[in-house]
């Protein structure tokens, strides 16, 4: 149950079987920090390439292919008062009709400015000078792109995102959420970066309020788990999580990854696990906008902790 | 201010330029029912055929194409106790690999009798014996399918949806919220059915907890509106919805109508409608199952309450 | 075998269960016209409103719900020297980002004028002016736009398709082919209308070469065929169609109607069906422009006939 | 100008950035071979673990990201007698509804085996037992993956594709073609691998006829071209390739790749290029089955040369 204090001076933009910069045990607390997607660090540095740099991997030691690797994540605040953000709603969430007449009215492709009172909590756009003038946001930390080591070798963008986590930019991933995800190489290799101050559901601008983290986290490891996708737990909801296009795909392996759950991991009947999704499942949009768009499918555990209660 | 009851004997399973039954004010009240997916009323007589079979068309007094009718739903409540629900996700959102394995474990497909208490307002599951035993839901009523004709004197199945509405089988088609439908014929024509005592996200086994409803809205008529999907308002939220195939495209729908709000209604600057909704939007999932997929798009309307408020 | 001359004074902007204008038995031939997309006719003069206006319906004595309607396409040739083409590529087909960069560099949406001979069988292009000068290419005409009254009462526009046919633009709709279509009502009440002398795969820019024809078709009967989608024969090849979108939709029914036609109607054996159509199956794109897209799934006739000489 | 025979021993199953095998010039050639999907050699050894291992990667000196590498095939021919390929179509090819139906009667997957005479140019069928027989079909070799390392260090599975190419498994990709690849790192780095004896359109099965290949290929250099996604030239047709999903978003990439093309590579006006493409264009589909799907958008040689020949 060891804590480490990781200070990261390397960063990956892609996601793959790396040299891990630090070993640790399952029960082990990480306490580290990420840069933001443009690679600007708390202080202001540009300490790595734009595009979603991560710190790690961290090696988990006895984490094998088949196993989950669960990451609870503690603390996700920003450690500066500056994040920046995209002022346009990309393309390909807009109807492409519309696309043509839309090039006329709205300006050059500008970065908002906003500064972040890490201490209240909240975000006030700076500029451009807009008709919002000096909106002023509570923040929401969260991590859009973390991961561990794909299979096959691979080593993957940290614009994208798959089975193994990765780019998801999903607004449920903040503090107090424990994420399993499916271990594909010895050691797990866990990377985490991409902080969002706060971030719209979808991401449908391609960016949230960027800005670099305090990040802290702890690893527990569930062997022969058999998971294929990234499940969570938020205080209120079990979810699962499906990165994929379109759209309709990416909602198929959140919605099967459910199914698995409920009826081989908390050993439902198959008949009861439909009928429960059917009348009580929730969705989450995670991000429309990267490569591959995440869809959450969610269940209260609320209901689930009524259904065990309660003999048939 | 009219208040009409009507009592409806003829159901339609398209909805198109059908003759109206009842000529109708802006500003009036009209109380009446809905039957079941089935076709099935209150007092469990099978009047229709089944498929999503409507009330009405309304003819509202001076509607005409480009107008919008706004509908609010002041009573959405199931007027009998025995709702039927499917028991299977369907297939198309599930993995494709996942359903020929599926095929062996799930039973045939058989429907769930729900009992409903309309004093409690809860729904407790009756048969088939599953895990769930006798689990007790509270509902949440909402309508299924409703709209105006679509354009063209088409006559458009009520199992899909579009432009003009239909079975877009959203959730948040609930008591207490207005509803825009953008007017395509003289008259608007109306129509509603289809309620649900509850249903998941997504109705993603195909169907909600399907029941008979006594339903009572009021209409209202905003000339030239020139809105081209769907548009809503909750206590909380302004919405906009998009029906379409792959989701991908709903989303285009409804995100796209929501900048034209924003930018053409509200008279907000272009820059300050990408900015916002950047960070700040958020989205539901109608429905994954009928031949159109609806996605919606909302704002909170306390955030723009407070941009209004506050000088640039 | 009646032979009927038939001249249209009336046209249908959706396909549904109009009044017929002709009565035919099976085994009658047609000989009529069809107007051309915007609804102009052989002598130039606009006829009926612009969107597919339709030829029919033709009532056809003894088809029955479950039947398949056959249709043999026995003339297709242009009635009139004059065809106009869309000029731009519709935006649904490029991608969205280039969308933008796109309106700063074509012209405002015009439309090309072609001069069809029709003794000659070519098009030249005549307007406006391009690098293309006037370029001549040899025509291909085929019809866009035909099908049969749809289920549940639906009248459908004219600009979408379905299991009844509809708006396919598929260009391996020319004369000589065999088309089957699913009855859903009564006589069938088949329609036609939206020639085109020519038209790229995909009909990516919205239009072909539009134009009005002299067409003339054989109706046949299958009785209780239970065919889902459109199915053809051209000389070479037996085809299935689905429509829908995604295309990834589409491409489905129209491979599993194939493996019906294989598996229920030639009576091939299952391994044997996915065996040869995993190594000799081809696709068309019919059309990615309309609301529902058109994918065509063939197989070579001469390899069908081959494997019946063969014993096993 | 060299020709340079290389006999692979080591294998990759990521597209990426590893150790060249053989630096070499362009204007060379290369003779060489490729084992099968599942790692089987010319000589029935398996050499290399399944998922279509390549052969390489081959360093061409003076490629830079910005260059496109030309690679011409200037022999693809099966180096053994025996091909193997699935016998079940894939479930995401065939309407979800029927996939339940479909696992009842088909049996359990089963590979089949084909004797492949690579004198007579013919495969045929040897087992399992099927209602075709030893069904005989001339072969028409093609590679199945093949490509250059992607940007950002990424090293891909060589299950999917990309802007890259990768495991495209498009049945043009045959003798006497040339393919261009945009070039993202020093030296390109080509790999090649996957070879069919035949495939059907899309590879719905999942596979071709599998087999090792004897593969001849020679290597040219477009400095600075800036081409987005692969094209090639067969000797009727230039082409563009688009790998993503769902196909919608294939076609787009391939489309645009067109359009870039003929506007800015061959210096034609943008209205010429759209009348040109919207009556001309044709489109093949490459897979609809790896992770990423391939459409293949297409224009004659004939049809441009004749364009130039003729002054406007």
């Amino acid at each position: 149950m060891a804590r480490h204090e990781f200070d990261s001076v390397e960063f990956h933009s892609t996601i793959g079987s790396h040299p891990p910069v630090l070993r640790i045990e399952p029960g082990d607390t990480v306490v580290t920090a990420t840069v933001d997607a443009g690679g600007w660090d708390a202080r202001g540095r540009q300490v790595a390439a734009p595009g979603n740099p991560q710190t790690g991997p961290f090696f988990v030691t006895g984490a094998e292919p088949g196993d989950a690797l669960e990451v609870r994540f503690d603390r996700i605040w920003p450690n500066r008062d500056r994040a920046v953000a995209s002022t346009s709603i990309a393309p390909r969430v807009l109807e492409p009709e519309y696309l043509q007449e839309l090039s006329s009215v709205t300006p050059e492709r500008v970065f908002a400015e906003w500064h972040v009172d890490t201490k209240q909590g909240t975000a006030m756009l700076m500029s451009p000078e807009t008709g919002l003038g000096h909106l002023v946001l509570p923040i929401d930390p969260m991590l859009g792109c973390f991961g561990v080591a794909p299979d096959r070798g691979q080593a993957i963008s940290t614009a994208t995102s798959g089975p193994y986590g990765g780019n998801m930019d999903y607004r449920g991933f903040r503090v107090g959420v424990t994420v399993s995800l499916p271990v594909f190489v010895e050691g797990a290799l866990f990377f985490v970066g991409d902080g969002h101050a706060l971030q719209g559901e979808g991401e449908i601008a391609g960016t949230g309020l960027e800005i670099s983290m305090d990040v802290e986290f702890s690893v527990a490891l569930r062997k022969r788990a058999g998971i294929r996708w990234p499940r969570g737990e938020s205080r209120e909801h079990m979810f699962t999580v499906g990165n994929a296009r379109p759209m309709d795909q990416a909602i198929q392996h959140a919605t099967t990854e459910m199914v698995r759950w409920l009826q081989n991991d908390l050993c439902m009947d198959a008949l009861g696990v439909h009928t429960l999704m059917g009348q009580c499942v929730e969705y989450d949009v995670g991000n429309v906008y990267d490569p591959a768009y995440t869809m959450v499918c969610k269940i209260s555990k609320g209901l689930l902790a009524g259904l065990r209660r309660a003999p048939a």
